[in-house]
């Protein structure tokens, strides 16, 4: 514990990195730009990934596993993919070490590799040469695929959780008989993404699609979920990609058609990572720490016992031993706290800095007057109630403290929406305010490009829910139809 | 489907490769040693993974994640674990991949790495390198920690699953006050491991402690649990290491004990791998495919139905999806096939190749006289019952099958298990039987080297339940108190 964190309104970033790694979610390595995923990040993940999955699961989707290392012919094989990633790739060249002459380690050079390995930075390449054997026909398609896996990406600069070299996420790959199917399939994807964010992360996001300079490196098409940090910048939570043919073409996947013809099929891919980790500690945590919806907190319910000698330890022990069994028969993820080696405030900090959503305290008078104080993470407030009550408030508290949370977050996102005329405005608007500026654009790369190096502001979406309005753009002055969504980003 | 398996008797080693590929479990790629785990075979991986995260979780361990690269010199701290490890490793020297003057993608030589990365063979040296700074006090202790992970170790010759270059696993990685209380956890998770292979998979193990030339590099103690195949040949499916202080004293990982004073601590580390895979086909499966056992089964009771017109189809569809709910309900996982692409018996065979514990057939007859037809894969018999019954027989079933299995394999087993007093038996059984046979040894790694390159045999084992014998070295002829058991092995 010790010291007390940055305040988000002294240095929003250093507050984060302070929190990220006091709350026990993750650090640094002694590897340049990879984490370690502490035990209580890594239950936050694990939460994650269990809901994801059963996801994935109920759409059709299944799991499988693909090698680490990929050629570096594979890689090439799709001209804009490898130019969207060949800058950034972990290269393995050799397979062996050996002792020198002085008995250092060393490389042995005589195990160099005929073809350089990249380790994968995203799957595409190792997987669509696997799909190749596996479709033959339309009786194959759709295939709907999904990996859990490592990756890499050589950032050169990273921050924990937002931006590692190595992460750990899943990327879904999908094939179909149809371009519609395949679209459809990226916009589902899309809406997974987004109705996991809202309603287990209760984060909110805007769906919309990626400009061009902004999409993945090969799709034709980039749907994304956009959500709004509490420092007004913006950030990409997850995309799903409709990558059209390329990649059939690249590694001449053909099936024959219901009518006999062959044809390409038609691809999506789409992922999330651990970044969302630090969207959800970006979305609702405070001065004192984390906070966690009830959904994806690995301790849902802390009881802490207030005691001033054995017996009323021995009675608190009696008393709370019964109340977690009948939280946990309720599905509710108590911890139960009562090391006699730290004192209450101790854990009420420490509690507070994890963002566990509710902490019960109980002490003697309590037992005697059959009360408990109840306190809640998201709103700090404390309340004193009977016992009797006790397990239906609290079951009711899990469903009001997520919704509260996305309620907020919601809130305080749309008082960050700030519609735009000029570019005067754009500016005097990011500056200030920060947030989400919505603003006519020309629809040009090119003043998207202008818009970017004067200001830092990138379109992070074009609103899959942006009405038809006629206007200029904010920065050419050129007829627009719609206004797309400008910000500042991670 | 299409062409038969090859029969075990025929070519055992041509079997077991065929069936992995025919079944859907894995195939290689085109990455040299590097496998794809197909959806059909993952599924089975993500409930092995299940119960024993389950498990690993039920004796208080926290599942984490640590970095994928290890800096060489990290690498290089504990002696005997670098020399044990170096000769298989991937190596990253570069960060970049570039354009050169022909357009061509070539590895960047500006972008070399300083000190080269070792993807990770194995993770103790970058997790204690992290536990140096998670570790200050007794009270920080025991840690108590799991990766799922996926390995790299570059084997010369690969067979999918039981030795490939790129595998997944979990590692555990404990941290302790006392030597007695590391022991401790080490024999736990071989305990863990045990429990898991006889009550999952169905596959008998012998606990045992490996000798000193086949222990883990870095080991003062390994625990070990041997399998024996169908083939005769032994199985190493999972291993648990008492490391001493070894790492503790390379990475400078001390504590403050209750007495406050320094003191290094005690580390165990213990893992088992997607190999497992590779024991579970080569325990139970026959010449007709896959047989699994229902607690590890995707599949666990397929549902076919037999028709010749729609109408049929029709009212087969509307009997079969009560049952489907029925089933499901009570937690069993049901496939119900209506696809009117494939013929029956192509379905027959195709549950059969893929090792679905139980059949269900039911045809307009069926629905006449409420009976349904279920085959059981473990003995292939077949039986007709009432409807009526139904649901309870399945679910006794699904007990049985699992059991049988475990029986089946244990009688097998036993019988390969050989006691030979000279070195002539030795061989005669070793090279006509097969199997594991109960020697004595004289304890000196001399004789354990010379069987072994007489004969291929290793001591897979010094069984924990070996009883106090005196005998004489059946290579040596010197005294021996105990005997160990011997076999080729995989």
């Amino acid at each position: 514990m010790g010291s007390k964190l940055t305040k988000r309104a002294e240095d929003y970033s250093k507050w984060y990195n302070e929190l990220v790694v006091k709350a026990d979610l993750a650090e640094n390595s002694g590897v340049r730009g990879m984490m370690v995923i502490k035990p209580y990040g890594y239950a936050i993940w694990e939460k994650m990934q269990a809901e994801l999955d059963r996801m994935f699961k109920e759409t059709g989707h299944e799991n499988a596993y693909f090698p680490l290392l990929i050629p570096k012919s594979y890689f090439s094989k799709e001209a804009s993919h490898v130019e969207g990633f060949a800058k950034e790739c972990a290269v393995v060249t050799h397979y062996r070490l050996k002792n020198d002459e002085d008995g250092k380690i060393v490389v042995d050079e005589n195990a160099k590799l005929e073809e350089e390995l990249i380790i994968r930075p995203t799957s595409e390449t190792i997987i669509w040469d696997s799909y190749r054997r596996w479709i033959q026909s339309y009786r194959d398609l759709p295939l709907l695929i999904n990996q859990w896996a490592n990756v890499m990406r050589w950032e050169m600069r990273t921050r924990l959780f937002l931006r590692t070299a190595e992460f750990l996420w899943q990327e879904g790959h999908t094939a179909h008989e149809t371009k519609a199917e395949a679209i459809e399939e990226a916009q589902k994807m899309q809406g997974v993404y987004a109705d996991f964010s809202e309603n287990f992360m209760a984060m909110p996001v805007i769906k919309g699609t990626k400009t061009e300079s902004e999409r993945f490196a090969g799709a034709l098409d980039t749907y994304t979920i956009e959500a709004m940090m509490q420092d007004g910048k913006a950030l990409q939570a997850g995309t799903s990609h409709f990558l059209g043919q390329n990649f059939a073409k690249a590694f001449d996947v053909k099936y024959t058609t219901r009518e006999g013809k062959q044809d390409y099929v038609w691809a999506t891919s789409w992922g999330v990572s651990t970044r969302l980790m630090g969207a959800l500690v970006m979305s609702h945590s405070d001065d004192y720490g984390l906070v966690l919806p009830p959904k994806l907190a690995p301790i849902q319910v802390v009881i802490v016992p207030i005691y001033r000698n054995d017996e009323q330890l021995q009675q608190l022990n009696e008393r709370i031993g019964e109340l977690t069994k009948e939280l946990r028969s309720k599905g509710i993820s108590v911890k139960y706290d009562n090391r006699t080696t730290y004192k209450p405030g101790w854990k009420f900090a420490e509690y507070e800095l994890k963002g566990v959503p509710l902490r019960i305290a109980m002490g003697p008078r309590d037992l005697e007057n059959n009360t408990a104080e109840l306190a809640r993470r998201d709103t700090l407030e404390k309340e004193n109630i009977s016992q009797d009550v006790l397990v239906t408030r609290i079951e009711t508290l899990m469903v009001e403290i997520q919704e509260n949370l996305f309620k907020k977050a919601l809130d305080f996102r749309d008082g960050l929406i700030t519609e735009v005329d000029n570019f005067e405005d754009f500016k005097e608007v990011l500056n200030t305010k920060g947030g989400f500026i919505s603003a006519h654009w020309d629809g040009t790369t090119e003043t998207e490009e202008k818009i970017k190096s004067s200001t830092k502001a990138t379109i992070r979406c074009m609103p899959l829910d942006a009405k038809l309005e006629e206007g200029e753009c904010v920065f050419s002055g050129k007829k627009s139809q719609k206004r797309v969504l400008f910000a500042k980003a991670y």
